[in-house]
């Protein structure tokens, strides 16, 4: 009996690139991806849910701010998009990028699930499966290997692997190629057919001894942050009660040459990875027994941050003698982190909300990324005014709070035209009129 | 009446550096300073309450590992060492060395007080103090301006500092002068004499916000390091759970480019630092009404990882059917970091006591930079055989526990050699015979 070499046959396509890529969900992940494997692939499918996204991919129109339409022109013609899964059979590598977001504090695994329940009729011998998507350690053996194992022989005529996306929006989509990448397989088969694969694109690629490690290793990277962050915050509200000024004792401490990395306190932390990620391992962990205390006491931390703020509102407010419910506030960036539009887990929605609760409802907002008049959210039932940054809009505000550092924001007029200022950057020196956040 | 200025004369003698300087507390911190300024300074005053490191300095005798008697013979001649401290009166400048350890669980400004007190008589106008010794903010103002302000006009007639000592024993006490040097004063005229006087010596010099500001600014380096060692510590316990090799996925994370700095796990911390000074801030911000979580979290977590290896040697003792009372245990490393024979807050001594308690007595160590056969310490009663590293040596016992990697260890004879590994420092491979402590 003949038996194909399914591993071979792979390596061979590999190596002439001569070979076609399904990359199943287009967002922050997949699309800078699509975009690099379309300098060296032969034929790329892209998958996604939203048709309303691959419209506009078809029309070659971006939805993500640092993707230029130009770029989407450029691959149109070895790229097809679709929001059916039939196109699946084409493709020799098959790439996860979907979201695994939190649902009620749990991971939520429904886009990874669904997308392979939706594809699982369309695998066929020979194809290579890699998850990029961010979870716990097992991920890919639970939901991946364990759900193939009856129909294939994995590692002989299908490849499994985790392969961790390592996107930081707003710095590196577009230059994707010089992050090292981590590989990672079921067997050592799968993992040199995928070391081998994203060798094509990547500069560095790198083995992990297997799927957990890898998986893992993604998790320790954003808890690393999110620990450091919450640690530093928490520093930041013991210096505020010495009266010191932490970005102060910061600036002395990073002079120190070994030992020491700065990570600068801030209004908590948002976007898509820092506040998700360390739950997952959490999760896990406490699955296994284990109870992880950093990763907890770092998600408190930070997210009580948002209170410690708004208590300083309502602090200098009675200062002043002011009734909340006549008080005007103005908030100073909306987007989770500086220079961009993403309000995921904005931790100034966050505080809207908050000083809602308390009575404070004349609260503008002004974020020069976001481009409309006035922002509406799930977060609350008002539309909140976005204006624009001159002197006479400045001083209209009791307090202005500056929550995301925007480079293109004017300090100067802010520092001039504003009464009050809570700086939670770092961006002012404290004076009578100004005090960290 | 003629007003002396004592600002324009003391800047006039560090300018001419004609000046002599008094160094209080002559351990790891004061005597490395002391040959440092040796350099630059016409003449030196060194005292310490100990006797006997006062007789062996007029010897040119060293007790500190790297310090040469060489060096010591070098500086003999401009410097006069005391155990009384009436020569404090012909001193500039004063600047005090001495230990800041905990006394049960609390800061112990014993020595600091009793310094300040026992040269309190022989101080005199136109004289700097300068605090070194690590401690909580808002010491040098309550225990050195508070006692002086009535007998001195602080700025004017006396000048008062705190300019945190650096020094990370065993790789930088003979090349101090790289470390930048931070310093404040009481008021500017006292930050910038003491900013001109280290000048003299340190290569960088900078001045920090107030006296606070730098007191705790040493803290949190140190805190830093107290924090990101008990996560990765956590981390450990986690991965191992998962049937994970913590040091592996450290391999992957620290591929990341930007973002991540790799922490190793070990044994729990040792030393006069990280297992000391974040009590200090976590003392004092508990004072002043906070709660320092993250510094409590770490504390815990790397004290309850010595438990974690007693429990792991139990274990594997249990598996092999081997009576506690009959078991033997050698542990290779007893000092708190490599390549050292410091013992202060060693984890392997902790290590000792704790299965001692389990019923364990046949324990013995190996560690070639304690030069005597037996070790005896306060923490156990018996004397602990310090054997060497051969072949028949390690395959006497039961199970080998790497607790210090010292760098002369010959790692291949441990592990060919040993019947059982529990490797604290990620030297060896995981096997059947090796696994993570």
């Amino acid at each position: 009996m003949y038996v194909k070499n399914f591993e071979k046959n792979l390596l061979e396509k590999i190596k002439k690139r001569k070979l076609s890529v399904g990359i199943i969900g287009l967002g922050y992940v997949g699309l800078p991806l699509t975009i690099l494997l379309s300098k060296y692939i032969y034929k790329l499918y892209g998958f996604d849910n939203d048709k309303n996204k691959i419209k506009k991919l078809k029309k070659n129109i971006s939805y993500l701010d640092r993707i230029d339409k130009r770029l989407l022109k450029r691959i149109s013609k070895k790229t097809v998009y679709n929001h059916d899964y039939s196109n699946i059979k084409n493709c020799d590598v098959i790439i996860f990028c979907v979201p695994t977001p939190l649902k009620n504090n749990k991971p939520d695994l429904s886009y990874l699930k669904d997308s392979i329940k939706v594809i699982f009729d369309n695998l066929k011998k020979g194809q290579v499966l890699i998850i990029e998507s961010t979870s716990y350690p097992r991920t890919t053996r639970e939901e991946l290997v364990d759900k193939l194992k009856n129909d294939f022989k994995i590692g002989e005529d299908i490849f499994v692997g985790f392969s961790p996306e390592r996107i930081d929006p707003g710095n590196n989509e577009n230059s994707l190629e010089k992050i090292p990448k981590i590989v990672s397989g079921y067997s050592n088969k799968c993992r040199n057919i995928i070391y081998q694969f994203y060798k094509i694109a990547f500069k560095k690629v790198i083995k992990a001894s297997s799927l957990e490690a890898a998986e893992f290793s993604k998790l320790l990277e954003n808890i690393y942050r999110s620990v450091n962050i919450g640690f530093i915050n928490e520093m930041k509200i013991v210096a505020n009660k010495f009266g010191l000024d932490i970005f102060d004792i910061l600036n002395l401490a990073e002079t120190k040459p070994y030992g020491f990395v700065r990570f600068n306190p801030g209004p908590g932390i948002g976007g898509h990875c820092i506040p998700i990620d360390p739950e997952f391992l959490y999760w896990k962990a406490k699955k296994i027994g284990i109870n992880a205390e950093f990763i907890k006491l770092s998600a408190k931390t930070n997210i009580k941050i948002i209170s410690y703020i708004r208590n300083l509102v309502l602090k200098n407010l009675n200062k002043k003698k002011i009734n909340y419910s006549k008080s005007k506030i103005l908030i100073l960036g909306i987007s989770y982190k500086k220079n961009i539009d993403d309000l995921r887990e904005s931790s100034s929605l966050k505080l809207i909300k908050l000083l809602n609760k308390n009575g404070i409802k004349s609260i503008s907002i002004c974020d020069p990324y976001i481009k409309t008049n006035y922002i509406k959210t799930r977060e609350f039932n008002s539309k909140i005014k976005n204006i624009k940054l001159t002197s006479s809009n400045l001083s209209k505000f009791d307090i202005v709070i500056l929550m995301t550092d925007h480079d293109i924001f004017n300090y100067k007029i802010i520092k001039n035209n504003s009464k009050f200022i809570i700086d939670c950057r770092g961006k002012f020196k404290v004076s009578d009129k100004i005090i960290r956040g």
